[in-house]
């Protein structure tokens, strides 16, 4: 199979997900449709829904960041892979719902925590991506370009995620802020190590 | 007609499936929203939905794989295989429906067949496609490359979600379990016994 | 601007209505979910629903198909055709109101008369298309090679939808099959007279 | 990373935001299904949510050819520039849920207004995106084709929507003109000082 095609297939997943987040948005249901503090207290009780989407979104397109790079880096595609990626994409699809719980039962940590569980299974389902193809489909060029750690560094974002879901049920809030500096530490994939990149002191 | 852009339309259509899939998954309305075991029970109850939902997306992204694979062996699209292809991809766009329901009446047998029964007619057009291709399209070089059975085969497929639809008049789980090992069987299309293939013994 | 990604972006909205066509299809309401005949009857119930849903989507492959030929007609894209074609697009993505509508309320003739006023619009918008790229973006090859009654013939099918909804106040199935049968006249978009054809004797 | 994966997924983000805004049309609850005149009614309820969603569509399409525009003039991508994108996107896919609330609540200033916000922060996530390339990555020939003064006058858009934000409060009628008229002003990107362009005196 061609990567760009599963690319493509991939890229078109990561960006519904994205964009049905917006669903959980319903139009509040107001007595008085002219009132404007009806409206505005039903706007400022959404907020925490706008939180729980943007963190969402950011992580998102961190993965979808990521996945671009670790395509990157195999010469060709295989049926074990197309599986292993179609099981990350069946992850990333998930997403939207405890996105929306989370939104919805922000003072409830078990919804919170969620949150984390399902961000950690879906950084291993990545790192599972990762892995495959660094020992299985790694172009050439790349065999000693990547750190050697770098597995064991992914990792550290799905402890990240488990302690933002532990953390939950001390602080929530803490919770959410612990989701929303994950993706930060990965916000731009490692440097490859290059022969090019090493002759510029990169 | 170009293949390539019948194939990204048709890619398209498999992405958008694959994710709306979740929408059937309704934030669940708390009378305590602050309720760990509220919100715990609910989740709990949505446990038969996510084993739906689970089993249909390992379905569609087979159908995903096995669709790419008959593409490839065409040479050239002509109208009929458009529209065989849009009576296909419209059935594709069906089975968030039977998916949902399954999930909700998992103890209702009708439910339960109904899935298997959508799934058997997917996998019907999946089959006239095939066919088609087979009979009409076929690049030269791939003339002989396939299982002269190829064909026969597939309806082992039709068979099976047929029959996890009968049994699931006498045990719904048994059903369950039928549809999801069903795809198992078709994971890996069929190899191509080319010149190349065979000059290197594969 | 380029032709190649105004037709993608194109096919993506017309994917996206397709599959969001099911939307409509929402999981009944069972009293008592283990229930099979009341499951059988509320699916039963739901079969206007799925008449209304397949025939919009053959209308939609039907413009997915005719779009394709007339962009082929085309030498290059400027900002003209993209503002006729976000106009043609929107009013492609409106569809799955009508539909929706028609299904629910199939025995209220305004409902399907909405459904052929709309499709009657949507044919109209594409005329539009079609007619700017024969004035202004033909490429040179083509320029004698359509039928010369083309856009009058189109029109043809403006008149069966409005046709349709006007029936439609009279006898309700009629109004259905006239709108099923109207992209069929248009199933496969004319020969072009090309040299090349010509030669052949086609 | 390369820009074509990156407009890809753009536009795929486009595509769909423009396709789910018809999701805010929700099929009306009638009590006597057959009744005429009671659809008609429930009908022309809607038009201030047709209006709403065609301003939001209007608007949408317009962020779309001319982030078209920008990205032409970037001659590659850097990691800032997908995440200053991907802000952008997030942005873009908000749009449905100001989108239905002024269509739901079009006689609340405040639900006016806040869709006037959001489309003038679309905008200013839109100027930071172009502003980014022109600083660091324009392509040498179109470093003094661009009007110097393009990112001022695109601030006449943010005034603009800000303006029919405000104008909301007195008038909302006003209000909905104002958000039309806005993207009128930028339908066709301006055009580049190319020293082809000024060869052909264009």
């Amino acid at each position: 199979m061609e990567l760009d095609r599963i690319a493509a297939f991939s890229d078109a997943i990561f960006g519904i997900v994205i964009t049905i987040l917006v669903l959980q948005f319903a139009v509040p249901v107001l007595h008085h449709p002219q009132s404007i503090s009806e409206l505005a207290n039903a706007l400022i009780s959404l907020l925490p829904k706008l939180a729980s989407w943007f963190i969402s979104i950011v992580i998102i397109c961190k993965f979808w960041i990521n996945h671009y790079y670790i395509f990157k880096l195999a010469r060709k595609a295989n049926f074990a892979l197309v599986w292993i990626n179609c099981f990350f994409l069946m992850s990333q699809s998930f997403i939207p719902f405890p996105t929306a719980l989370m939104g919805e039962y922000y003072q409830n940590p078990l919804a919170v925590s969620l949150f984390g569980v399902v961000m950690a299974w879906n950084t291993v389902m990545y790192i599972l991506l990762h892995e495959y193809i660094n020992r299985n489909l790694i172009k050439s060029e790349f065999k000693n370009a990547q750190d050697p750690h770098i597995i064991k560094k992914s990792f550290i974002g799905v402890f990240s995620y488990l302690l933002g879901a532990g953390v939950a049920w001390i602080n929530i809030y803490a919770g959410f802020i612990i989701f929303l500096l994950t993706p930060l530490l990965f916000i731009v994939p490692p440097k490859l190590r290059t022969e090019e990149n090493e002759e510029q002191g990169v």
